[in-house]
């Protein structure tokens, strides 16, 4: 209820401040009987960890996910699968420089305010590094969902748009370059756009797109357990993230209603997928799909004007190796979350019949 | 678990079909000693009531609130607060024309599949009839929140766009005209154009934007329950949304983070709100505010093409009394949702210091 | 949270004051397609009314159910299910002879501390009648259980125990005796012993017993969650109950392991069930037993020293018509409890493996 | 939801085997501020530990708590209390004897039914180990509590028992002898007694009594999370527990209300206190007190016949170092388990009045 826990039958809890000892989390309602692929565990983590291309965050942290129970002789038992990973850097910094001062548009002033005390080292609970968990936790819940097949990708960064319907994309193209976008000549344009923006000290935002494929209907908890309306909650709660829209989102809003609806075919497919596979917070088995809106990153290697705990004026400039834009880091969050939320829907929706 | 509920110290859970005897709900958790004003309570059902103005649905339906439990000589007692509406006009109609039709964008289908069957008179539970439990929890919880104001009003209607900032707009104007836009000018051109719509039989979509103000410092709970993905998830969850953005929103993520970045001023106050009130899920004391955008109304007045439970292809046209646009009953449900995560969080954070 | 919920999946959540409006509740989660019989909920319900017979408090009340939604065409459809219960003599009294007094071992005290105020008519929400409302729900928890039997009784008044096991027990006794005993002759003599005691104006306590036949291996979800503790904290959460055990109880610390292990047989079953039907949290498909202890009602109809909300000291003798012993209504709230519980896990364990 | 959390607010979420990596767990909602003082949380670890005496098992385990999170400069933070403890002996040992065999009285043939397989090193997730994690959670809350004061111990060893209330009891004896019997001569017979049951390579079962001192008015959530249902379901849930009553329990069912009712004194304290503390599930300022029935260890030294997973009869011998009597480390289980009880309700109270 302090918020750090998420979903109903498959439930993830996390822990760890970016600095502590570890990060870590515990998934409890994980059906026994999974086998665990390791490797794809692995493989989501390499594609979330700093490190990994030119333009993220040069830190290095290994990222090595420790299971500690719910797996045994390779698959889970239906017990809770407790996990650790290590914080590799803890000791190595020096955080005086932020230790009183409020970074802005950070949590450093809201953190310090509701709760009298923070760990200041690196953002403490507040960083991003909370979200390796979710990665974990999602490649897991991947193995739990069958057919399914979640899919995300970058379509912008800063104003360069891809200007494509998924259906227009080859997502093998996907991993193939550092900002993962799907589209070869307009994912050149992003990464050169992203170095760009690091020389001059600055950020950038941009938009994740997803795309989930061979859901089963019937899968949402009307009326406040929507499906979209989870995946919207499941998305907002991930770092930096300002918005979520799905199926016709905010544009849909400028159509009639004879534009907009979805016609079936007479198996229960629709002609057309306005409703981004969802009718009345339930999947209809069209692929579900929506955008997720992630500002520019607050840290910018300039100065700038802040205050300190005391209310004093004092200046800062963003020290170390951060990401000019989280965008391609935050596409294995997005399918992590999404995948949550999916294996939380298709165990509860195992007993809407007797 | 299976979704009808909404919260975690002040909880709403909601029943009731669109004709059954009456829909109602149970508000679990509203602290003791708080005095209802119940002028108040129906207040905001008149605002989303059928049959207030020209431009929404002709139904009639008295929507008295009757509250059977938690309130006694004029406060609340601490116990849970039940109540009821019940359904005026529930035997009044013939449902045969849609009981075996799946009606296009609606839930017919989604419900069929994932339940087995349904109530098929008037959408049943899918029906946007149980937002009203909505209001009534919500006017309740506005009761709760002391000094912070929640305002909803109209910002779009199909693509008429009230291009001004809650900043620049006098809201006692919202609730002088019916598409309840507190601009005037634009007011009347949304009207105008609700009106041809409906002439065409026809209907379209809209945006409600929401400002939360003298929001204390320290609401929402990280890492999942944080402010705004729980306000996202609060009005996904109303009938017809489609997309939820704060603050700057997506048109933040083409900025860069020196422009983004909102600067302190020495009280704690930010010069700019491009965070829009929230940093790392927590309210920061600035004015929080938000978009939500409302899909077209899937009933159409015109012939439409679909299939019935059969997989046959039927051809069928809307019938009866319904909005040509959902957006000015809107306005007071998002109010209602907002109101019921702020009391929410507003509790949870009594708690988060010893 | 605020404790008017019970269940996970199949979850009970209630309202209502003793002399309020109306009582209610509602069901959510109940798997869609049950075919309600309308009349084993009635019967329940009238195994726990007032005046059913000459040894429970003669007040009258119908204990009419009206159901509200979620069940169409006899069936019930996924939706909540929402039901209320008139109080009919909710006027009829006059109760400032309590209004300010604290009666003995009632929560008068710990309502009036805990909230700041209270509603004093009848006890408000601390009275008994809430558990009509479990008999309700614990009537349609039955009705999911499919061959599973819940079957309780009376096996002890004051100082007259039944001194059989449940197998030495014919339990179509049970209904013919105003004490719900299926021992004739101690039936009789605790019907005699309770006249008694009312003719004193007292009061006298008793146990009830159950057992539950018929159950799937599986059901329960340790660590926390194990059978028997939702078991106990079910029948704890009834007015008036001090005590749980189950299987061989407290009885069964006396016991060395050797004499206390049940041993296999071949098939799965125990050749003795000192376990109580119950290994580890999880049904092992023998028959669950368990007693439930009940305090003597509080109210007597003897004079006793009491206190105000002043802290002054009064006099007080209870008026009206109050049961000499809740036992007898007692024993369909033990059953509805265990029924609430016994579904709730029977609709976890669907999702105990892939 | 799959059983591995507790509490509300103040909520532990568990997780582990017996020999696997590591067990541990997680604290979410622990007010921050709180000062930790790791001696006490170590002191009740060590109460716990095996190999402490020569009447428990004499297993050789550190049990050194590692906090990985949650805690910062000697203070709670407000983010979740990550910790874990490791498992030293976790390859030790050959496991094959048991692998197929379903221990008489164990939970291994429920696991194996319920989830289709299971860790059979040492009990897997059904060993009394995980209740490590509870006293590191039990040792936090505690500090939570401030002056409130819980104290158990062992009140009967087989048919030795305590015959003495708490008030004629000198609790700083409890700690003085092994078997944790705040009477000396006493807890000489009982000594004694587990020695002797050991040497015939047989078990004892037990009670432990609990008492919570310095309560303040007002904690407990009626209707169904009644103080007293919530410590039930506390102490149910703990390994091997068969029994819980408070107050006047079952042999209060014998009494009449006459006898049985605490009349007040002018300060709102009672004269009697046959309620043990608790009126209408809520904490009445008066000691709490409860019991807790043990029932024998079910690994006993000697041969058994069992069967083993294909349904064939196998014999069977307890091997290893195993506690002839699991009350004396279940005392500080029992606190640690009351003390989250208290703590979860502490919490909400704050929030019972506006």
């Amino acid at each position: 209820m302090a918020g750090n826990s998420f979903g109903t039958l498959f439930k993830l809890s996390t822990f760890g401040e970016s600095h502590g000892t570890a990060i870590g989390g515990t998934i409890d309602g994980c059906p026994a009987g999974v086998e665990i692929d390791f490797d794809l565990v692995q493989q989501d983590m390499d594609r979330r960890k700093p490190g990994q291309s030119a333009i993220v965050t040069q830190r290095k942290e290994p990222d090595t996910v420790k299971f500690l129970s719910g797996i045994f002789e390779g698959k889970t038992t239906g017990t809770p699968i407790g996990f650790i990973i290590e914080n590799s850097n803890q000791k190595s910094k020096d955080y005086s420089h932020i230790k009183d001062t409020y970074r802005p548009s950070h949590a450093d002033f809201t953190y310090d305010k509701k709760y009298g005390n923070r760990d200041y080292r690196g953002g403490g609970r507040s960083s991003a590094r909370e979200t390796a968990c979710r990665v974990v936790a999602g490649a897991i819940a991947k193995q739990v969902l069958g057919a399914m097949k979640i899919t995300a990708y970058t379509s912008s960064v800063g104003d360069i748009q891809l200007n494509k319907t998924y259906q227009e994309l080859d997502f093998s193209h996907t991993e193939q370059n550092a900002v993962r976008c799907p589209d070869p000549a307009t994912a050149e344009k992003m990464e050169a756009y992203i170095k760009e923006i690091r020389s001059q000290g600055d950020t950038v935002g941009g938009v994740v797109e997803c795309v989930i494929q061979n859901v089963p209907v019937g899968l949402g908890e009307p009326v406040f357990d929507k499906l979209h309306a989870q995946l919207g909650k499941a998305m907002l709660s991930i770092n930096a993230v300002k918005g979520f829209e799905y199926g016709s989102g905010f544009s849909g809003t400028a159509l009639k209603g004879s534009e907009h609806n979805d016609l079936f075919n007479e198996n229960g497919s629709t002609k057309t997928n306005l409703s981004g596979g969802i009718q009345g917070g339930i999947s209809n088995g069209m692929d579900i799909y929506f955008k997720v809106a992630f500002k520019p990153v607050a840290t910018v290697m300039q100065k700038q004007e802040t205050i300190n705990s005391k209310g004093e004026k004092v200046e800062m400039q963003g020290k170390g190796r951060h990401d000019p834009c989280v965008v391609p880091r935050a596409v294995p969050i997005v399918e992590a979350m999404a995948a949550l939320v999916m294996a939380d829907f298709f165990l509860l929706n195992k007993i809407s019949k007797l």
